[in-house]
């Protein structure tokens, strides 16, 4: 973990420990997937979803799962040569059993299932049961922008969230996302927890001794409150919205939508039984379904409209919302995925930044399977 | 206006000053419609959306508008025979060209052209644009379940939404809703504003005087603020999520979803260009494309499974979450449609309660077309 510290450094914007260069991950993560008998194929489709993760900004979702996956593999959890398969199909339909895969593998195939019809008869659906955590939603729309297609994803996943009036974890954070492409302009791309904050952010501010902002967690109780202690000591996430009077009942009805649309219609664990990510949490006791569910959605914009004339009109759109006057102390709206945009452009050239913990994390599965890396230098 | 009261109004819930039965209504609609050469089939269509808004408590959007629809049809704005047609197809997708037509009428049938799609093909989407204001988007759903289809409905609408870091109003309340049918339980029934608050709410509040939840709009500057009036007074509502750290973004992405798959896949009016429902409200001085925009989506479940499992498994996640322990204060959570359906159970039975401002105007519109209404007894 020395070294001298390379010329990248410089273009780096300090969100981590150390730098790798995007390359060196990539071989790294594959090379720990086919350690379990993970075809190559495979294993580099589930890195690119992982890096992809990391390279867009979502650390969360990245590169820093991959002891997490480690752990699952090792433990035999996971079937690392899945026999995916189509279990029920209509023209613009289809039901994937993932056979107990990586959701990294499985959600990719499924979602080329879904292109490949929507390309064929204009849109079209494709849910996935019997699969895992498939990462971060927005890869797949953004998979179909490359064949001008508007893509959706959505996940269910183990229960984080207290319905609305319920003290109860009953439902995940279960994101939506969507991409529609531009012309000139770069694509909209939305890719969002139905939660009012995600997990990730209650950990971290408990890490730093710090309160969260009212509308984000309850206790144990279903009480409101501000200290994230209080909500990984057996409270809940509230959907977005928050709570009644902000529109909580929403947030809670899209949760609800994703989890039916992912679980129920797949014939997956939904709401409370979806299984949890991690190891070292407890599975549900009860199983309603087979493992967690995902669904795709594909329309072929050309089906609808002349597919330029639409991405002009994206364009247009774009173009429009940025000039919108921006309220006090903002530049003004965003366009969703501008963030995520600029995460890209920067560390597809820079490198990936890591955090010591994950460092480690990597030098450990490093050390257990004699799969080579070389972390660089402490920035 | 006087009378006897009757019977009925002795399950009245105390939510208007008269109560009307439902048949009354609907004839009198209907008639109202037709008064401006609308076909009979299409002035049914058009009061079946608005009674059932009526029925399902979301008084908002039901009766309360004819008058509306009266001045609009007196104004010459709205084709009453329109030649609506599908102006571009593939298997499971459609474009709409609704000739500027009733909402109300177009949007059934775009609906029923997704449905049949779906019945043949798995899936289908149905964009359409050169429409009119179509109801509450919770019909739509409604009539899929009808044909055991899960059916999709989402609209664009008059900009009344500021973006998350805009201070201009640029984008409608844009609704989202679903449902999914239970086989003994109810269907789970989702008809949500992609905003914090619907602007009926602001407007109640002002008349009554009263301050509005944080959260729910801000002030022309772009200024968060309490007082209703200030929204009104070229001020806009906030996307669900209302602020940046509660989710914000999130209630604007839907919100943009929703326009771009209706406004701008269909090659309709989108964000602030959409036009406004009432004759009062300035239209925008650009067009940029035809009217406002829908898209309807239909699944059919036993494309993706038995249909009976399905619903069976509704069952479960109904009970299942209908048991989730209650929050303090509350009685648990409700299934989504819950307080839509009991509505519906007591007005079928009882009447629809009309407030007297409503009264006047259906009074206003029987004196200028001639058509008889009995309001009956005030409460």
């Amino acid at each position: 973990m020395d070294g001298q510290c390379n010329s990248q450094c410089a273009g780096f914007d300090g969100e981590g420990d150390y730098l790798l260069p995007v390359d060196r991950l990539r071989e790294f993560s594959a090379k720990v997937f086919m350690h379990f008998n993970i075809s190559e194929v495979d294993a580099r489709q589930a890195t690119d979803v992982l890096i992809r993760s990391d390279l867009r900004g979502i650390d969360s979702h990245g590169i820093a799962r991959l002891h997490t996956y480690y752990d699952i593999l090792a433990s035999g959890r996971i079937n690392p040569r899945p026999n995916i398969r189509i279990i029920r199909e209509k023209s613009s339909a289809a039901t994937i059993d993932g056979d107990n895969g990586l959701g990294l593998v499985i959600g990719p195939k499924a979602n080329e299932i879904a292109m490949d019809k929507a390309e064929r008869y204009g849109a079209a659906w494709v849910v996935v049961r019997n699969s895992n955590h498939f990462g971060i939603a927005g890869y797949y729309p953004l998979k179909a922008l490359e064949r001008d297609l508007i893509g959706w994803a959505m996940t269910n996943a183990s229960k984080l969230v207290a319905p609305l009036w319920s003290s109860e974890r009953m439902i995940g954070t279960n994101p939506i996302a969507i991409a529609f492409p531009g012309y000139e302009e770069p694509p909209i791309v939305i890719d969002m927890a139905t939660s009012a904050a995600c997990f990730g952010k209650i950990e971290m501010a408990r890490r730093k001794g710090q309160r969260v902002p009212k509308g984000w967690i309850v206790d144990k109780d279903g009480c409101s409150t501000t200290n994230p202690q209080e909500m990984i000591d057996g409270g809940a996430l509230l959907p977005l919205g928050s709570e009644r009077e902000t529109g909580g009942h929403k947030g809670y009805a899209l949760a609800s939508m994703v989890d039916i649309l992912c679980g129920v219609l797949s014939g997956a664990d939904w709401g409370p039984f979806a299984p949890p990510f991690a190891l070292r949490v407890a599975d549900p006791t009860e199983r309603v379904g087979k493992g967690i569910g995902h669904c795709f959605g594909a329309m072929q914009i050309d089906a609808f409209i002349d597919e330029n004339d639409f991405k002009r009109e994206i364009d247009s759109w774009v173009r429009m919302f940025r000039k919108s006057k921006p309220s006090p102390g903002t530049f003004g709206p965003l366009i969703p995925g501008d963030p995520e945009r600029a995460a890209e452009a920067r560390r597809s050239k820079w490198g990936i930044p890591i955090i010591k913990s994950v460092a480690d994390d990597l030098v450990d599965i490093s050390k257990r399977t004699g799969i080579p890396l070389e972390i660089g230098c402490k920035l």
